[in-house]
């Protein structure tokens, strides 16, 4: 079959690689109908992971139909159309049996395009198959559902739910790409007073306006702000560097919460000498994706926003072209791409759609 | 009256000053049998908060006797026997009515010995008397009372409460100083599995196993212990500087909570390239005073050791030699100080007794 | 001045009464611009609350300015417009300190109307009126700030807070009185999947409908609705009688909260034979009003639907009249009636348009 | 093999059956070590649980060796030493994946020795047994291991996490049979204030004080005691009886928890008339076994009290026998009944002494 293979730092490439079967009992072989690009693939073209060795197909994201399933899955059989979780999970461990599946000891936890060969591909093999798919509603797109494979998971479980965002609660969403886009959408269902988010990119915080925010700001118009109040309640950073990380302490009231989603590569600085007393909880983590069944539930039911998140729709076989957009959002608009099996004429139009409305148009 | 004075950085002496009154309706003027002094006393001596100007007197923990009452106070009267709290409130403000009584908008929060004259002097005026008395059962000593006034609060509120200490979980206290010990004596009331206490002092190490501590260490020796595990469900640090943080950082295992008691005076650095993706999460805090009447019921049915936690007694008049022997405590094994009102032949002898156990004998 | 007065079991009158008048130091003295009739003033008129002695001035709802002020009252001065809390503290006591003012052990709770006079009359004494009253926003109307004073903190409070409603529950509510139906408004905030709320009254239910709830049904229909499937995750008893009480034990799934806040006058029977397995947690309770600070600003931000609530206006002279509307809420389509100071050409042409949109039309 | 077989109401017998074998893939076969005799069974042998079909082995508490396992078990292998919980769960369906094993729809939940035959015998086939079984400390006896199965997961589920027993709370045991008791025993886990016991049986009173109840009291006696006070924090029902229940709900407090455990066969009344503004909390439920791993790590560790919960060892052949003894406990002062596959002199003995000690010397 044909995948995105990486070759170490800086080289990626569509290649013809071995076809993937079912090897453990758990396992589930699922033909990839749509996978998506990360921001995390993105640190892995540069080579900022090093467990992913040259020669793995990228990608942890995907929806499919599932082709052949091993003895011990249960849940799942062929025929299926699925969701594909960027975690999947054994179900027998101690984090296991309490839901928090990222952190798997039975060899679970983030391994596909990470430590096995992932869903960037026509096929990909999915460890814990009960675990790690869920079975797509026939009414959600493909664009829709693939949000479900870790993008809003993500945004609620480490953002939302973290950050307790609860009604009348003023929230700022610090980095306004996909993820955090997200989380506006997520924190919308629980009556927030306000949010706010803040990025640098102009086409990034009209989406944000989009996906329902009620401000979007650069960072220095967001402490000017909040500098005559007490500042937010729940602040979810969604960027991952230290700058970002120095205006979420800096947004947050005496008694908030900070919820760190970001994916940091640096260490940053926490002004103890004026947070030790500030009553402030600061939380990070990874996606355990333990909340899909609810989210698809939610999504089905009409009650979150995320058309917007979508920008960019790709071939499968374009994965290097999709990967160069991807990374160029900031400055082009794009939020998430989706690589399509099928990609049919609406690729060309919606793109060219999408992309007007992004730009300002 | 006599009461220590802070007369600018470095300078603090045990002066005549004017008799204190009952000023605002809402005052309690109370006679001092018992006051203590505590680290943030130690930053005041040395200049660091700006906001305590000369010619004030110091310190905001005290056990004694009601002497007068404004009109305004309706729970105590002439003769109570009082724990003075180092946190008032209005309790009419948004904070007080939530029990935040360290935020308080309305006059309160910690203000004796700091923006007010405090309590290491003959007697005090207490603001909002109601809300920052309680009554002292008689059966306490005053050196178990003035426990309550703020140490033992601090421990549960920022640290066992905040942390959120269970059954089962092992707990490490970065900093044996009294606070970070009662922590470990508040945190036993939550069936650990295990308390471990760590300092760079061996007589404070000695006290941690005294009041209940599993395993007192030093820093490095946690670390290798820790390295064959998850790490501690819960860390409290208690130490108040940036490596102290560091190692409570490392020692804290994914998914667990580390509770900021210490007061720090400069930043630390958060290694976020780590700590991003390991569920963890991390609180501040000050004081509110609001489990006072809890604890004061936990000490009085004897479910709390803390008679370790006083090593020293003084006249009331000695405050100046308080502040010396508590600021060597790393060194003599010195944790709460005591000043009393009537200092009897007890003083010298039970000292001496404390000091030879604190240091091993 | 004028107020409506209790003469024993089934006899209330519009009489003249002596004026009130500051008595403590923490009264405030509040010209009523508008009163309600709450189910409670039913079961006084009927002669059920022994503690209601005849001569007592009823009502325990309003909006008003202040006039007066004892020389305790620090945050409300005469000219404020306010809303008044049916539930008063001392603000000193454990309960109150803990935010349980409906258990408050200094003299507050809930008397007005009950064992003091009420506030259904020209004028009312409100003790304790630092906690007992809130500012009233200037764009709230008297009709949505009169909801404030116990309608929108008993549904939230005692149903949609101890029932812990949350995103993607299926809320049953059990009787869709004015209570009931603000418990629909509010649970909407939770981002619920599904409200149903059920009653006998059509009126009632095309209320519940203008609400929010998803649907409205008869009890047997909800019986064979939930018949399919797991039952709701959380029931909201609103009604107070052993049959509603019997229907929601049997609406709520395993593992699912009830949540009572019917007033009830007889026991019910709890099916432990089915209940004890099912893990059903139910819960009883009577407001604090601790929340409304925080449902006067959602009001306020426009979260909350409440004006369907409001059915009746009346004359403050014509209480007698409101009673007997309100107490034909079932059959007429009243729900809250609301009595105005002053009272225009509005009131009986708002009246009709109103009754007329609840009959259907 | 033999076992202990339903005959329909009134009538069991130890008879000869067929030897259980693996039938799924996810089976283990053990060899039973130790069983026990719950409540439950004495249920189904008045035949008052219609579900159990005669024919059916009874019992669901063992403790044994793997001798088995079938190809998708992968947490135990033939040779280890188990504890089997009395509920066993497929870990895939949406309450396992919650930890709520009693609530399996993929076939788990309670099932052993009531749809399929259970422990009472030489050899049970555990359904789903990496959920199912737990590796048994080699220092644990069997007496105590076997009471990991069922009685300590449902005293502190149901009884004391339900009722969220804490420091400082009087926590009232009602029904001291064996999960009685080990409620008392759990809960002295969390610094309770006082803890009492309430029976109708000396023998039972005595024994709730030898685990550690601070007074143990006759129900007329508790409700002399509580007249004078607030009530109960906490009370946890462990009798299962109308009456029972109905003295529960007189002995919490205002604002408390009322824990049921029981197992009822009746109806109860719920005197809502006088509940419904009292802020009670009241849970039922069925153990999940989820919190087995700590359980058993508390025990290991010393932390709880347990050797007087099994007052009578037979041989595992003489199982009617233990039901007789068992079902006549609150006159003889039998608690748990141990069946032990080897049945050596000790039998006898400490059979004998413990009896002599029951019936109070």
């Amino acid at each position: 079959m044909r995948g995105l293979v990486y070759h170490g730092p800086g080289r990626i490439s569509w290649d013809t690689v071995p076809d993937p079967s079912v090897q453990e009992a758990t396992d589930a072989l699922v033909r990839v109908e749509a996978a998506t690009v990360c921001g995390s693939d993105l640190h892995i073209r540069r080579g900022e992971l090093p467990e992913v060795r040259p020669g793995t197909v990228l990608g942890h994201e995907a929806v499919g139909e599932v082709i052949e399933v091993g003895r011990e899955v249960h849940e799942r059989r062929p025929g299926d159309q699925v969701i594909v979780s960027s975690v999947s999970g054994c179900g027998r461990c101690a984090p296991c049996r309490d839901s928090r599946y990222g952190q798997c000891r039975g060899g679970g936890g983030w391994v596909l395009g990470n430590v096995i060969d992932g869903t960037q591909a026509e096929y990909v093999r999915v460890p814990f198959a009960d675990h790690a798919t869920h079975p797509r509603p026939a009414h959600l797109s493909l664009d829709e559902a693939v949000l479900l494979a870790e993008v809003l998971p993500t945004a609620y479980e480490v953002g939302v739910r973290k950050g307790r965002v609860g009604p009348g609660d003023t929230v700022v969403v610090v980095g306004a790409g996909p993820v955090g886009l997200a989380a506006v959408s997520v924190a919308r269902l629980y009556a927030p007073r306000r949010i706010v988010a803040v990025d640098l990119s102009d086409a990034r915080l009209r989406a944000a306006l989009r996906l329902g925010a009620d401000a979007a700001q650069l960072p220095g118009r967001l402490l000017a702000d909040l500098s005559d109040g007490p500042g937010a309640d729940v602040v979810i950073e969604a960027a991952g560097d230290p700058d970002s990380f120095l205006l979420a302490t800096r947004a947050v009231r005496t008694g908030g919460r900070l919820a760190n989603i970001g994916h940091h590569g640096k260490p940053a600085t926490l002004h103890l000498e004026c947070l030790w007393r500030r009553n402030v909880t600061i939380s990070t983590g990874q996606v355990d994706t333990s909340s899909t069944p609810w989210l698809i539930d939610l999504l089905s039911l009409g009650r979150l926003t995320v058309s917007p998140l979508v920008t960019h729709r790709f071939g499968l076989d374009r994965a290097e072209d999709a990967y160069d957009t991807f990374s160029s959002g900031p400055d082009t608009g794009a939020l998430k791409v989706v690589l399509h099996r099928r990609a049919p004429e609406a690729e060309r139009q919606e793109t060219g759609r999408e992309l007007a409305s992004a730009q300002g148009r």
